[in-house]
C-alpha cells in the first residue's frame, strides 16, 4: 500500500477545475482514489446543502474517469463551514493497487495507511444510540484491518461521517411509534457525532466495551477518544469511517502524528508535532473544534453558547482554524466543527500528515 | 502623570458588579478613570445595541460615585463583538491627578501615557469624508499634547470612536438636499472608521498632510496608519480620540509598543514583541481585524467577503481573536473589527500594554 | 378602573422621546401606568439585550416621575424581535387610580380591565417543570382578581414574561447537584414559556388542574391555552402576569375580544373579530406565532425549523406579524414569538383591544 | 401554442422524486418543458448555492429524458430564500409543440403564452450599466415575439434571472483596468435586478427608451416596471428572460392576471386580483419582495435594513410570501426578494397564473 495526500482548493461546491488539472498531469491518478475529505463554504450546520452539492459534483465528475460504480464507492466526507480564514478545499487520498507485501519498506519503517469501510443505514431512531456506538465500533475495526494497522497506538485519526435527523426522519420514526434521541435536528447532529466518536474510542480501546452506553452520548464528557473526528450530514444514512495511521506494510514518504488540543487557543499542541517533525514538509492538518460546554476558556466567559445568530460550531472552527492556520502558515487545512467526545471538553484532536525529507 | 489599565470581566453589557468589587478594594479609584474600552458581545455592525447599553450603564453606574458631569466626561469606546473565543470585558484607564513632573522618573524611562480629546459632533454628510479627516488629524494632535508625547514614534496605540450613518441620519442629510457618502449603514461603517484613521495617519506624519483627500477613503489601501485602531456605532455624533504611547513625563511600571499585523494569521507580529519583553507581565494586547478585502490569505481564497449569513467583521474578530489569545494565553483581549486603512490590507495594528518587572 | 391603552414608537430600544411627548401633553399619566408592553428589535433569543436596555432605560425614566420604587413596580414585559414589517414600540398600559365601583358602568357594559401579579424568583431548576406551572397558575388566578373579573370566559390575554436558562443559571443548578431542564439555552426559552402557558389554562380551566403535569411541557402539544402569550428574557427570575379582559366592574370606552390562529396564515381568525366589530376602532393587535412543529403549513413543507442561520422564531414573527399587519393596516402591532402551548401546535392567540364607537 | 404550469414540491435542492412521479403519470411532458421556476431553501444572497446545486440537478434529470442539448436549453431561474412560510417548490411551464394557428381559439380568446430568450454573457463591469439594460430590453422585445404577444398590456410578468458581481469577477473587472459598478458582492446583486428591470420597462414601454439609463439604476426609485421580476445568481453570466402574457394565437385554459403592491402589507392587490377572477383556480401566484428602502411601512419604522444579522431581502419575502400564502392558501408560492425598479419603493409586482372553469 502507498498512500498520496492532495490538497485541492475549490472556488465553489461544484468548482472541479483544479482538480482536473491535477489529474491531467498525473498527480492525481482517479482509480486509485478512496476517499475525498472535503472542506465547503456552508453553514456546517443543518441546512447545509453545500455538502451534497458538492459530493454530486464529486461523484459525477469522477465517474467521467472510473465509472458509475467506482465513483461511488470512493468516500466522499464533506464538512461544512469555513468561517474566518479557512480556505474551501478538498484532501483527496489515493492508496495504489498493487499488494502490501511488495511495498513495505525492508527495514520496517512505518508509513502513512488508510482504511475505509461504511456502516449499514441507520434508521433515525437508532442515532445517538447504542446501536450507533455498536456499529461503528465495529467498522473502526474493519478499517484498520482494511489499512493493516494492526495496533491502535499506531492510529492517529479516525474520519466519520454520519447522518443527521431531520425533519422528515423525526416524522419517519414516529409514525413507527418510536422517538427519536432529540427533538430537534440541529442537536442531533450533536449526538450522532457524540456516539461515533464513542464508537471509534471503544475500537481504538481508548475507553473499555462496557465502560460506555448510550447515556454517555452528550452527556459524561470525560470519555471521549483522542483521535476521531466525526461530522454530521443530511446526504447519508450510514456511517462513513476512514482510518489513518502508519502501518510497516505501507510504503512511501507520508507518515502521520497526533496530539489532543486541550481548548480552542491550544496552539502548543500543534506546535510540539511541527516541532518534533521539525525536519519533515507538512502535507496536511486535521482538527475538530468545538465551543467548551462550561463557557470557559482559561477561566474566562465566551458567547459561543449564548449567541442565538452564529451557531456555536461556526465560531469555533473560526478560532481554532485561525490558530491552527497561523502556525501551520496556511489556511487550507481541515478543521471540523462539532467534538462531542473527541478529545476532552472544548478540545480535539489535532493530526498532522507530515512527508519525510528523503534528501 | 501615572496611568493604570486594570481588565474588567463583564457577565453581560450591563454588568458592573466586577467593577464595583475592584473599586472597593481600592484597585480602581473612579474619579482618575479617563476612559473604558470595552468589548460587549452584540454582532458589532450596524444594529448592535449592545455598545449603547454598556455605555448607559457605565455612566450611570460611575455618577454614584463622581457625579453626572465627571461620569460624562470619561471617554467609553465600546467595540461589538466577542466572536469566537472573545471574553466581553472593559480595560478600565485612570490617570492620576498630579502634575507630571512630579513624577516623570529621573533617568528618563518612558512610561505609559495616555491623552484623550473629542471632535465636535459630525452632520451625516460629513462622515467619510475631508471634515471628518481633518477634524480627526487635529484631535489626535491635541491628544498627544494631552498625553505628554512629543514624538510620534512614541505613540503606540490610537483608538478612535466613531458615528456612523443610521436610515434616521441618511434621511437628515437628504432633507436638506445632500447626499451622505453611501446610500448603506452597514458600509457607511467602514468609511466612518477609514476616514478616522487616515486622520490619525495625517497626525503621527505616516502620511503627508498633503497625500491624503477623501477620494482614498475605503479606495487606496496602500495608504493607512499603523497604528490606528478605530470602531463606529450609533451612540455618539463626534469622534473620541484616545492616544496610547510612552512619554518620560510619566511615571509608574506600565509602557507600550507595536507591531502591525500583516494579514489574520500574522501571529509573528504579536511573538515578536513578546519575546523583545519577554521579562515584562503582558496588562493587555489590542489588535484590530479584518477580512482581506483581495479575498485571499497566502494566496488561498477566504470566504469572509460572500457571506451573506455572517458579516465579514464577525468572521475576522473570531479569527484574529483566537491567533492573539493563543499566544498571549488570555482569551480576554481587546480585538476590534473594520481595519480599514489601520495597517495593510487584511492585517491591522497590533498593540501590547506590558507592565515592567520590577522586581 | 377604566384603563387606558396607548401606542408608542420607539427609534432605538433607549428611545423615550415620543413617550415624553405623550406624557407632556397629558395622553398618558405616569402615575397611572401598570404595565409596558414592548417590541425591541433584537433578536428575540437568548442573546438579546435590546429587552433588558429597553427596560433598564424605561425604569430610569419613570423613576424621574414617580420616584424609583413606584417605577420598579410597573410590569416592563419586552418581547424581541421585530422582524419583516414589525415595528418597534412600546404598548403602555396605564389604569385610573379611582374605586372600581365608582366607574362602573350602571347598564352592565363590560370594559377593558386589567391586572398584574409577580410570582417569586424561580431556581434555573424549577424552569419548565412542575413548580413555575403552579406558581404560574396561581398568580394567574391572584391577577383575575386583581383586574375584577369573575369569569374565566372574560379574560382574552395573558400576558407573561418568564425567566430563561442562561449558561450561569445551568452552571449554578449543577455545582447544587441538580439538572436543570435542558442543556441549552435556547431551547430552555420554550419550555419556560410552555409551563406558563400551561399555567395559564389551568387557571382559566380550558384544563383541568390533574390533567396537567411537567411530562407535558413541550411533549403534548394537544393541551394548550388559547389566550396565553407567555414570552421569555434573561432580565427577570420570576414570572410576571398581566392578565387582560373585560369586567362589569371597570369603566371607560375600551373593550377586548380575541380568536385563535388555527396556523401562521390563518388571517381569518383576525377578520373575523375585525369584522364582527366593525364599528369599532382598533387600538392594538396582541398575537402569538410559532413555527409549525411539523414541519408542515397547509400541507405544505415550510423550513423554519432546519435553518441553521436564522431562528425559527424570528421566522416565524415576521410571518405573522406581516399576516397581521395587512388585515389591520398597521405594522405597529404586538407579535411575540414562541407559542409553545399557546394555541394549537403551529397557531396562537390573536386578541384585539377595540375602543368602542362613542358617536 | 398551449402553455401548462405545474407545481412540484421539493425536499431538497436535488429532490427530484415529486417530478418524476409527475412524469411518469402523464401531467408533466420532459420534452415541451421550457422553464423551470424554483423557490430553493439558500438564503438568497451571495453564498446561496442552493440555486446552482437545484439547476445542476435538474439540467442532469432532464438529460436522462431528452438528452444534454435539450435539458440545456431549458430556462432554469431559481429564486433562493424561503423564509417564514414559503414552502420549497419549482413551477414548471411547459410549451406545446404543434403550430399556434392550430391550438389558437377560434372566438380571438386570449390564453397564457410564454416566450423565453437570453441575453449573452455579460462582463463582470457591464453588470448594473447601460449594457445590461439595453441587451436585456431587446432580449424582452424578443422572448414577446417568441410568445407570440403583440401588445405590452398583456404582458403580465416578466421574470429575468441575472448575473451578479463575485469577488473573483471583481477581481478579473480590476485586473482589466476596469472598476465594476459596485464594491460589494451583496449590493451587486441589486444592482444586476435593478438594471434587467429597467430594461423591460423600456421594452414593455412604461419607460420611454431616452428617460432611462445607468445612472438610474438603483438611484431613481420613481422609474420601475410593473411587471418584471428579476431575480439575481451567481450561478449564470448572462440574462434568461421569460415573458408571461396572454395571447389570442395561444389555446388552452390558463390565463394571466397581475396587480401591484404598493408596499410589503398591500394585500388589497392580490384580494382584487381574486375578487375579479373568483370562478377561475388559482394555479400559481407570482410576487417580489423588498424592504422599503425609506425606512417606514405606512407611516411606521421597520428594521429590515439597520438588521447586520439577517439581510432585508429575507426579511421582506418572509413578510410578502406570507401575506400572499395567507390570501390564496397557499404557502407553495414564488415570491423573490430584491424588488429594485420592480414595482414603487417597497412594493412590488404580483401576478396570478388562473385555470378557467370550464363547466
Amino acid at each position: 500500500m502507498n498512500i498520496s495526500v492532495v490538497k485541492v482548493p475549490i472556488a465553489s461546491p461544484d468548482d472541479t477545475s483544479e482538480l482536473k488539472r491535477l489529474i491531467d498531469q498525473g498527480d492525481i491518478v482517479p482509480s486509485r482514489v478512496i476517499a475525498v475529505l472535503g472542506k465547503t463554504e456552508g453553514n456546517g450546520c443543518v441546512n447545509d446543502f453545500t455538502r451534497g452539492y458538492a459530493v454530486r459534483t464529486l461523484k459525477s465528475f469522477f465517474s467521467g474517469y472510473v465509472g458509475e460504480e467506482a465513483a461511488g464507492s470512493i468516500s466522499y466526507i464533506m464538512s461544512g463551514g469555513t468561517e474566518g480564514v479557512l480556505a474551501p478545499h478538498h484532501t483527496v487520498i489515493s492508496r495504489s493497487v498493487r499488494s502490501a507485501g511488495e511495498e513495505a519498506a525492508a527495514d520496517g519503517t512505518k508509513s502513512l495507511a488508510v482504511g475505509v469501510v461504511h456502516t449499514r443505514d441507520f434508521r433515525p431512531e437508532e442515532l445517538g444510540r447504542e446501536a450507533q456506538i455498536r456499529e461503528v465500533a465495529s467498522a473502526v475495526r474493519k478499517a484498520m484491518a482494511d489499512a493493516r494497522i494492526a495496533d491502535a497506538a499506531d492510529v492517529h485519526f479516525v474520519q466519520i461521517k454520519c447522518p443527521l435527523l431531520t425533519a422528515a426522519g423525526m416524522l419517519d420514526a414516529r409514525s413507527r411509534g418510536v422517538e427519536p434521541i432529540v427533538d430537534d435536528t440541529y442537536k442531533s447532529m450533536g449526538y450522532s457525532r457524540g456516539a461515533s466518536a464513542l464508537g471509534a474510542a471503544i475500537a481504538l480501546g481508548e475507553l473499555g466495551e462496557g465502560e460506555v452506553g448510550e447515556a454517555d452520548v452528550c452527556a459524561d464528557w470525560s470519555k471521549y477518544s483522542g483521535v476521531a473526528s466525526t461530522s454530521a450530514g443530511s446526504e447519508l444514512a450510514c456511517c462513513e469511517v476512514i482510518v489513518f495511521g502508519n502501518s510497516a506494510e505501507a510504503a512511501g514518504d507520508l507518515y502521520m502524528s497526533h496530539g489532543v488540543m486541550k481548548d480552542a487557543i491550544d496552539g502548543a499542541s500543534l506546535l510540539s508535532l511541527l516541532r518534533e517533525n521539525a525536519s519533515a514538509e507538512v502535507v496536511q492538518v486535521l482538527a475538530k473544534a468545538e465551543a467548551d460546554p462550561s463557557g470557559l476558556i482559561r477561566g474566562r466567559r465566551h458567547t459561543m453558547l449564548n449567541d442565538s445568530d452564529i451557531n456555536h460550531t461556526r465560531h469555533a472552527r473560526a478560532a481554532v482554524g485561525a490558530v491552527l492556520a497561523s502556525l501551520c502558515g496556511d489556511p487550507m487545512i481541515y478543521v471540523s466543527g462539532g467534538a462531542e467526545h473527541q478529545g476532552p471538553p472544548g478540545g480535539g484532536p489535532v493530526a498532522v500528515i507530515f512527508r519525510r525529507n528523503t534528501n
